[in-house]
């Protein structure tokens, strides 16, 4: 790690760990996998009760291993970026620091030790590092069509807020006095999300046969609702994709321009002849 | 809010209540969403027995001060339109009335009190305040792909109400004699939509051999039959995305041919010069 | 009811029942569909216990007034029809005869009472009675697409059921042992569907770790799954509905052919000059 | 089986097992498609503990009939094919396997009896039987379209496993320590997953007002989640379906013009007869 003839050690530092290209960096890219799934597996195990009276000591030990090793991580992207700040106060370093920060908060306050399990958001970085957005960017439509669906589903589901507190208030006033669940309207507009969302746990269910026929209809109303976001989506992708699907391969033999409509005789551009 | 020397007070107080084009009309605009949203707290938080017994008098007195708030706003609007019986009679005007009666109701009747939840239905006016149907209407091949499934699923629902009446009737006859919950046909009935429409609360469950085959049966059906509505919604809203994405309304003046594409610049069928 | 010099009586009954183009034909459909709804109401109601305490006698006389009109019907359709036979074992005839037998069963063997329930069944002429599948037949396409879906959603289903089959089988090797519910291998496959269909009663939950990771393998898969049938019929439905938007609304003035691509000069089907 | 002048034994048993042009070969399929189905019969009924009380010794012996079938089956499988090992190292190979031994090891080993129940894996075959992986493939398009999909859908899975990870934890924090049930991450995973799914079972359910914030928020989520895989199935059936919508090939021998409609007689750009 030591600086060669033409680049510092720094520039070196943040080849290795922001790039991809370099043998080195892509080895980093793995361990720093390998090493976020060690971290959530040992935090998983670490909760489960039988597992850690066993092996106790182990994930301890383990635990501080890879904070340790993710300190020095968060510290060496401090030092090698250009902008220090920037990668602080950015999505993935906030992470970076929360998941870091509570096992050693744990030396000094008692109880924050469970903020351990924060570590599991670096998870996110699975998809930089696999470079799975770039992938699924390839069809940039895709992204366009969530783009575009986007406000439209926004609005829709605030639609379904509403809805879910106007129908969770009136079963509360319906249901209330039956001791089925519905003690007060914040739980009953849960039950109604519940329901409307086809989820249905049973926690809360409703006792009168009045309650039982609102209820009825607000799944049936489910039923119907739940079609408009999936139309949305559909429909926004289709439309890009067979937008894409202009099988005319023509360029312009004067300017070069493409896409032309199947049928086109001259180009749109600039008005040459196509087919000659 | 009294009369200048050109309009009189009752024309502004209209402006500011129905418009939001001046800076008055807007301000009422967010102080009554406030007044909304913070209504809808207040009779949440009562209905949560522990908060109600510590901010019991806090509450009440809120309550008071929003009912007359909504009592003087909705006095001010029979006096400012032109056709006060049209809004009375109008859907958001018996909403309105019906979030404020309550409160001076429980001063007479005892136990009307949680008629007051009804105030949620008030958040309606989110949607006319926000403009938000006015914004999905931009793309007004939304809510025409929407009217258009409309009554086609009007139909599919009937048909699946009809099928979880036969279904719940059939289910009522195998499993009635074990205690299982299918207690009465409406109840049976109740359980065949919590299954058909996939939300299964468990608190209704088949217990015999026959009745859980039934019950897969069901299920299965619900499976096929859920993506009905989910295609008729999707391929009208496709049908009228296709439909509208060429946007290029121009027409060639050469030879009068259409569908160009919307960066065209010459006619792709003769080669003249479009935009002229 | 009797012969008049014109049509025989028997001609005219028919009329009245299978027509709904005179005032009687469309008078009789009316009071037809009201007996239904009206006999499957009763039908419900007498399933409620605390209502049939009350009301025993008056449930009884109606459902006798009922089961009368309805042989009367079945009578008069058998009288009324050319060929009886065909319409006693058609689909309609074999419901119609359900719905009333069981009354007249009462009376001899004990216990078949229950049985009156099928008169649910009767529900399915609404739809003739309504001609709704007239008016969703209207747009053909609709229907089309639901018969070029149905055989891939018949071997999707099947494939759902065998998949259903297989993992409830292993489900039943890992948590049998457990007591949470995995009793048998039907029960298991029952769980299964229950659970790769979404609806997810929980009268049956896996209990151990390797169980609960293999329901949530199941459940992902679920969530891939569904979008198969809805797939098919979106996919389906909005091929035809683009196929008919061929906005060129041009007869050939020659052959009168119809149905041509939006830039044609010639008929398809003669070869005459079309825009003349 | 012994060899005809033409054909050696080991020709005929290929023939029949693994052919269905013959009408041997036919009989062989339809006695296998049975056996499979009547061994997966007995298995389930065996796991029935009423039932296995009863028949005890009927099932035993069904199955040592069956087992003995099916290892005849997979003997004369590895005979008669030409490369042994491909077939035994096979996906059906091991199937066909694991389907007999068990039965063998319950003579040794005492508790390996109920691993009988694998053989029903070998319902698999029930689709290369009945060949309805052909039939579908007929519109290849759909086969290709799931095809495209899958690496989107893969993509799309991880996302909503990380998701439900990252979810899980969060409620672990906030639930642990209220009995409700995440007692652990791995279950407050599961818990996660359940929820996003829309499965709900309720055997886990958030107690605390917090809790049920969080849910609500990972309800209305997946309602909007859902939606992404049914659009990306749907949009690219589409695509296919509307890409092959004309299958009519033909060019006009005269003006080379393409897209003719499927019942064109003369060409639609030139007049010109087609079919010459």
């Amino acid at each position: 790690m030591e600086g060669t003839s033409k680049h510092t050690w720094r520039t070196k530092l943040h080849e290795i760990i922001y790039e991809a290209d370099t043998p080195s960096g892509r080895l980093f890219d793995v361990v720093l996998l390998i090493a976020i799934l060690a971290s959530i597996l040992f935090v998983m195990l670490e909760s489960v009760q039988s597992f850690d009276e066993k092996y106790h000591d182990f994930l301890n030990i383990s635990e501080w291993v890879i904070t340790i090793l993710f300190s020095i991580e968060y510290i060496a992207r401090i030092v090698s970026v250009k902008k220090p700040l920037k990668y602080v106060t950015s999505f993935y370093g906030i992470i970076d620091l929360l998941s870091t920060i509570p096992k050693y908060l744990s030396l000094i306050f008692v109880g924050t030790h469970s903020l351990v399990a924060l570590r599991a958001l670096r998870l996110l970085r699975v998809f930089r590092i696999l470079k799975l957005t770039r992938y699924i960017g390839a069809s940039t439509n895709f992204i366009r069509a969530l783009k575009m669906s986007r406000a439209k589903i926004g609005v829709f589901l605030l639609f379904v807020v509403i809805l879910c507190v106007i129908l969770g208030t009136i079963m509360y006033l319906v249901e209330s006095e039956e001791g089925s669940g519905f003690t007060s309207i914040p739980r009953s507009v849960y039950w109604a999300i519940v329901t409307l969302t086809t989820v249905g746990y049973g926690d809360i269910a409703p006792a009168t046969p009045l309650g039982q026929l609102i209820a009825s209809v607000i799944m049936i109303m489910g039923y119907a609702i739940i079609a408009v976001p999936t139309g949305i989506v559909s429909s926004e992708m289709t439309r890009f994709s067979t937008k894409s699907v202009n099988t005319n391969t023509q360029s312009c033999s004067n300017c070069l321009a493409g896409n032309h409509s199947d049928d086109a005789k001259y180009c749109h551009n600039c008005g040459h002849t196509l087919h000659d």
